[in-house]
């Protein structure tokens, strides 16, 4: 930037990082890079003083400058020369342990661990306000997206009904490549896995367990209620098929794993990861590759997107670097972010949502099938909104695609298992929601 | 939400609002449904005192309580009994005067007022950090939508190199009927104005003037300078042609009145508002109606975009809000949010930038006449990139489109100057920038 004779006297912040791996590696390297425009912008000098590794004496091609390197990282969160604890380990132990030690001994924390957010957040959180430091965690949620602090304080006062996320890359990845391509769930799996977005085992991301913990985040700083990873309901997207993807497409919707999260008006929450069929006009509709995307329902502020980059060291890291800036001005003004205490969750059950759904059902290619079908969604009061029949690759087998209308949970199951009883039915093939107004 | 035994003892701010039109009355609304749900959350409770407007006797249908309601402005900023100066008036004066004497009394202000933070930004700014109390305007860049905080607090660390936006609401209304109704200009604009979208002189609106202000004051905080409505180069979208719109659909773009504002890294900066071909892949394209949207780009977070409403009372008086509950907090805990001191803004002269542009130039339909106007470009170091040839009205007449690659400005107006002097040049129909890497 531009030179500044007027900029402010700078106040030296000493980081203590645990970790520094991917993101701890960038947020180095950003701290090195950005540290005297940081200082001219916010009269904040952030300096990297101790970080703790397993293997210290591993060169990690970052430059640590005079930073101590050590292997114990209890070291790290009581040292005198470490104004702000920067937790990039992950997993919950020793995580949980040190965050509360470096808490207790009053200083702020940033982290981005989202393991230990959606299991122990509220508690940290109370933790952190009762010694009066900051605990952020901008990366954990949605990689340099910056979605908590505009949850956290921009809408602390409005009225969040829905937030609606696309929250893993690795999955928003595979249904791209199938749509886009025409790949199979296979073939989109192994190129992820080989680009490096999907681990060996690919189960925290394939089947919704990243996004549910980040979602349980999501609802307790949308709705200032204390919701856990255990909270959420999953279901993955290693069922889908190719041929859903095709007739998502022809009906005009994108398939996306969501995350959802509502807060009715008795004040009941609740919190699911499932597959959704979103309507191509829908803005989370044209998210593709790995990007990230958070739809936020308000109802002063009505529909709001926000959008990037939800991994990846860069992103990730600058969303660590917010949040080091923040925790230091608070430090230095003597401040800090409170959230607030928490509400016990009142969680809604699976079973009393309501959603719209696509089934595709295989039968017997007879008279009469349809209309004995039919009846079965009628006697449980789900109302058909459009039925499409096709020629399955048996001759004497037709396969039945339905968009319902807006129903319970507990009626579609209850519809699918009396359809799984009948003769006529050879299987049920595909239950996906899809994304409407409820 | 549910009941919270554990709620924070809540501390009262009074709010003194300067106007009580469309986003005034939508604040004391979202106030009095609120309160209580905003104690709970952040310990700060909220009570409207006074209001300031022109006539005091005339009834507004909002729930305006035990406030005082009174014809004098200056009077709301100086009364003890009001901590946060709510600036909802608009306008450069009396709103400047008014916004200073507040500041000057050490009361936090809270403005929606594009026009006075285009115009003196910087210089309010300043004197709100030699008071020590805030000045925010979330509410003054893009209504309902959380830009301005993140901005200033997620990405303060962050190298923004570029910002791209679909800040005017009419403006996208009408280009989105134009494009997807097949409408003409002044259709779609009459539209616009029937609907309340566009005033009777859509001046502001059309000619990028509303943009181009709500431009200078992203500038001003993404990249630290002092940047105000005067710097910014404006093109309006009055002589977009329903031919355009259909090129640009067929050639894969959608045309959208974008703000641009870069830093190099010279350190200059340009902040310009113009039509634009937006590629259909790009998030922007997908941005319809009267949505905004903010596409900011980033050296480590790569690429965001934040989505949302420009305008309307519940938007703008949602994001009002957000300000109003942070001032009131860093009031309660005797904070404020410093927006640092600002540099002096070295602006790169608009034809020193470089675009990809499309042109439709209308020539005689002759031999060679192509390869005169192609030579034209290239003595002019104008690379064209694309090039279709149409039939005119005229049978002697042929339509050139072209797309070239990226370009200096300077070039591409003297390559424009020199074909209009061509004999074998009818005209030159449309000049529009292709939204690229450059």
């Amino acid at each position: 930037m531009s030179e500044n004779p007027d900029a402010i006297p700078s106040r030296t912040v000493r980081l203590g990082l645990l970790g520094c791996g991917t993101v701890g590696g960038a947020l180095v390297e950003l701290v090195a890079e950005r540290a005297d425009d940081i200082a001219t912008r916010t009269g904040v000098r952030l300096v990297v003083s101790r970080v703790a590794v397993r293997d210290p004496k591993r060169d990690r091609g970052v430059p640590l400058g005079a930073a101590v390197v050590t292997d114990d990282p209890a070291s790290v969160v009581t040292a005198d020369d470490v104004d702000v604890v920067v937790e990039v380990v992950g997993g919950l132990e020793p995580a949980r342990e040190l965050t509360a030690a470096a808490l207790a001994a009053g200083k702020p924390v940033v982290s981005a661990n989202k393991e230990l957010l959606a299991s122990h957040g509220a508690e940290l959180f109370e933790l952190a306000d009762a010694h009066g430091v900051d605990l952020l965690f901008e990366a954990a949620v949605a990689g340099g997206i910056p979605l908590v602090r505009p949850l956290r304080e921009s809408l602390v006062g409005e009225d969040v009904t829905r937030v609606v996320g696309i929250i893993n890359g690795t999955t928003n990845y595979i249904l791209t490549k199938m749509t886009e391509e025409g790949w199979s769930y296979a073939e989109a799996l192994a190129e992820a896995q080989a680009l490096g977005y999907a681990e060996a085992d690919p189960t925290a991301d394939v089947e919704g367990f990243d996004a549910g913990a980040k979602a349980a985040i999501i609802a307790t700083i949308a709705f200032g209620v204390a919701v856990s990873a255990g909270d959420v309901h999953h279901e993955g997207i290693s069922s889908i098929t190719a041929e859903d993807i095709a007739t998502a497409r022809r009906l005009g919707y994108q398939i996306k794993l969501v995350a959802v999260v509502e807060r009715f008006d008795d004040g009941s929450v609740a919190v699911r990861v499932h597959p959704a069929m979103v309507p191509d006009a829908h803005p989370l509709a044209s998210v593709r590759d790995s990007f990230n995307a958070v739809f936020v329902e308000g109802r002063a502020v009505g529909d709001l997107m926000f959008y990037g980059r939800g991994a990846g060291g860069g992103p990730t890291g600058s969303a660590v670097l917010g949040d080091v800036i923040d925790a230091a001005r608070n430090l230095v003004e003597g401040a800090h972010a409170s959230l607030g205490s928490f509400g016990v969750a009142t969680l809604r059950p699976q079973a009393e949502l309501s959603a719209a759904f696509y089934l595709a059902v295989e039968v017997d290619d007879r008279p009469g099938v349809l209309a004995t079908v039919a009846g079965v969604f009628g006697a449980h009061g789900v109302s058909i909104r459009s039925m499409e029949q096709f020629g399955a690759d048996d001759d004497d087998a037709a396969r039945l695609v339905f968009i319902t209308h807006v129903a319970r949970e507990a009626d579609v199951a209850a519809t699918l298992d009396e359809l799984r009883a009948l003769d006529v039915v050879a299987s049920i093939d595909s239950v996906i929601r899809v994304l409407g107004d409820a």
